[in-house]
């Protein structure tokens, strides 16, 4: 207990002092707005989760990801979770045939992964989800799609610096099985294409070999995948550049239908090396990009039909997409989307700043912050023991106050000055009235 | 991966569906509002933190209340964070020099204890904390109680519901010092004293024994220890109740002004048996308590001068409060203060719920729905192949919305129905302008 040690955050974690807690939480409420705006409604789950609710579904393999453990004297096997879809399923199945279809619901949870932390990679970090439960395709896509594309717009983004790239995991699956890809390979398959644009080409090509693709095959693969078109493209040029028939590309277009009546075509690209790493994926899947293709993907989903009574529940058709905080504040962040100053400019503004001149008035001071605070203002007291008018004003500013309340020797008499902090005018009002005032010159002033 | 299986949310964490996640978020809502009216500034640390965090303030005991855990493969200890004061004080720490004084800091993080979940007690919950560094008695715990009251006045809560005890660690080892207990037992006597309530008198009797108390000594301190008295008595009637010298009592008086100026008094009672368990509180400590006392503490604080530089900071005088979501949330519902039928009421209402009567109208329905939701509306869409317009009405009431939009012949047209599902009104508008007057009627309509 005596000796000064120093502590740090554990590696990969993150301290959030409240600029970047202001940050942090202007992303949540474009999340939350956007959702809401959307008809989702919000849910939580438990922050871990038994072991075996990730393992049913991924195998054991993704134990070495998770960070697990135990209850000291207890038995069972515990992970923090690494992503929400599992909780949310098994919340889903709960439910069982009580619950309403469609069910539309989003989550803003803190995930977790034990992996080595780099560029837009953390082992903790926040994930919206947005999930549909009883619409299939492409009626629960368009659903995510809107949300996503709604929350993008509101940070500021454009179809011109991301693209929401999808693509169907039945193409892709049409397209290997044309190459000689067995069907017991293609989930095996599919994790490769999910790094084809992180490997360097030749050990995609010896992975690719290793599924039974010759050099032939693999280099119709590498060319199937860099096809990217736009939405407004038909399912049969589309098939057409794959070098696939068109029919497992036939719900494409009822979703460009779709896409095109919600005003969506425009954020939307069909890509074939879109197939994500995740094992329960079927169906469309989709990842939002940045178009510059500096970071990593802002946002990943698909549809998952099956989940849900693979963990107790009704066999119900399902899509969803989580988008991490990571990323997209990185690309917030190169456009100067996100506050300046890292945040500062974010911070909540005082409504008033209360500076007691004269050392009697300090009780005064008192009541009259507390006066504010209960009128629904955000009220600060100096604490300084300075009786300098202008080093006080100082402070008022530098915290970004809309007002500064001055108790002087009229404050005896009930009277306190109410000074703009904009505009510099001011004006002596009754002490009593301080909340009304406030609260007219609040409303009339300039909107933030 | 064959097998149906049902999985539960580990023992002693909660599932929030929509309308618990309602109640949970109208918590949140007060607790940041009152922060941040109160001049307090949000912070957040990570989930998880270095197991001797815990363990270089409350000893290697703790171990056993936390869960920690490795990375597969890593050679740290970590723990999920049983309390954020110590989170808090490592990230003042690391500011150093550079820390604004005083600085107030709010956070509402999720923790984890591993110990038997009961009522008012589980294994994962919500915690409001509001700290302030660089104020001394009694300026930080007027900021500490002023934020706390704010909160329980905007909950409905009144002094006759529940109230901030308050008590005086000098206070309490004069006391015990007066009865025998040597220096080094006092810690240990601080304990005892801590579950005063909870214990059956003859096993305190017994505990108290074992610190060297003879029998006389323990009847003295039970008389001590129920000698509540309202926050306006004066120090020396208190210590007279308590049976020590007024000395160890002397920041009450000026605690006293401070709360009668901020209108606090009557919230507060001077309550010796408020000893708080954890080891690094020193001087004024205090709990919000149901009046009835039914339930555990709402909330527990207290002054920690010390603990910033005991993990490596500067010497900064310091105090805070926890408040947690789940005794809090027990004594809300017991007063009907949130929420009907389990947080259904406080779910967000949608503006407007779109239905197409016209199956061609379902583009043209798609494209409403976008432009209100991009104009910042709550929209919802049926998803339902009912025609039925009553049963589709019926819906939209379901779900809380104000106003129905209706597409039917005059949508090819360009015209829908708006109705007002509060007042049963309709009138005809045109689709481009249905953002604008929807608008303009919730603007008029009656506030929630």
């Amino acid at each position: 207990m005596t000796s000064r040690r120093t502590f740090q955050a554990p590696k990969g974690t993150r301290d959030f002092y409240p600029p970047q807690m202001a940050a942090r939480r202007r992303i949540e409420e474009v999340w939350r707005r956007a959702s809401i705006d959307c008809g989702f409604e919000e849910i939580e789950g438990p922050t871990f989760e038994h072991l075996d609710l990730y393992t049913v579904k991924s195998g054991e393999g993704i134990v070495s990801e998770l960070f697990s453990f135990r209850r000291a004297g207890g038995e069972d096997d515990y992970a923090l979770r690494p992503e929400f879809t599992p909780t949310l399923a098994r919340m889903a199945a709960a439910k069982g045939a009580s619950l309403p279809l469609p069910t539309k619901w989003f989550a803003i949870p803190t995930h977790f992964r034990a992996e080595r932390p780099q560029r837009g990679r953390l082992r903790e970090f926040l994930q919206w989800n947005v999930d549909v439960i009883g619409l299939g395709e492409p009626d629960g896509e368009v659903e995510i799609i809107e949300a996503a594309v709604l929350a993008l717009e509101r940070f500021g983004l454009t179809p011109r610096d991301v693209q929401v790239r999808l693509s169907h995991r039945e193409a892709i699956a049409a397209l290997l099985r044309s190459l000689g890809v067995g069907e017991a390979r293609v989930p095996a398959a599919f994790e490769l294409l999910d790094r084809f644009d992180r490997l360097p080409p030749d050990e995609f090509a010896r992975r690719a070999g290793e599924l039974g693709l010759d050099e032939g095959a693999v280099a119709r693969l590498r060319e199937a995948m860099v096809i990217a078109r736009p939405m407004s493209d038909g399912p049969g040029a589309i098939a057409a550049a794959m070098g696939i028939a068109a029919a497992p590309l036939a719900s494409i277009e009822p979703l460009q239908q779709r896409l095109r009546a919600s005003e969506l075509l425009e954020w939307c690209t069909f890509d074939p090396s879109i197939v994500r790493g995740l094992a329960y994926y079927k169906g469309i899947v989709f990842e939002v990009h940045e178009t510059g293709g500096a970071e990593r993907a802002v946002a990943g989903g698909g549809r998952y039909d099956g989940l849900i009574s693979l963990v107790g529940g009704p066999d119900l058709p399902a899509c969803g997409l989580g988008m991490g905080d990571v990323v997209l504040s990185l690309v917030l962040k190169d456009r100067g989307l996100l506050g300046e100053d890292e945040g500062e400019s974010l911070l909540p503004r005082p409504d008033a700043f209360v500076i007691a001149l004269d050392p009697e008035a300090t009780p005064r001071s008192l009541a009259i912050v507390r006066s504010l605070r209960r009128a629904g203002h955000h009220a600060r007291l100096s604490h300084r023991a300075s009786r300098n008018l202008g080093k006080l004003l100082g402070d008022a500013s530098k915290c970004r106050a809309r007002f500064a309340v001055i108790l002087d020797a009229g404050a005896s008499e009930g009277r306190a000055t109410l000074k703009d902090l904009a505009s510099g005018g001011q004006v002596e009002v009754a002490i009593a009235n301080l909340p009304a005032e406030l609260a007219s010159r609040l409303a009339s002033g300039p909107a933030e």
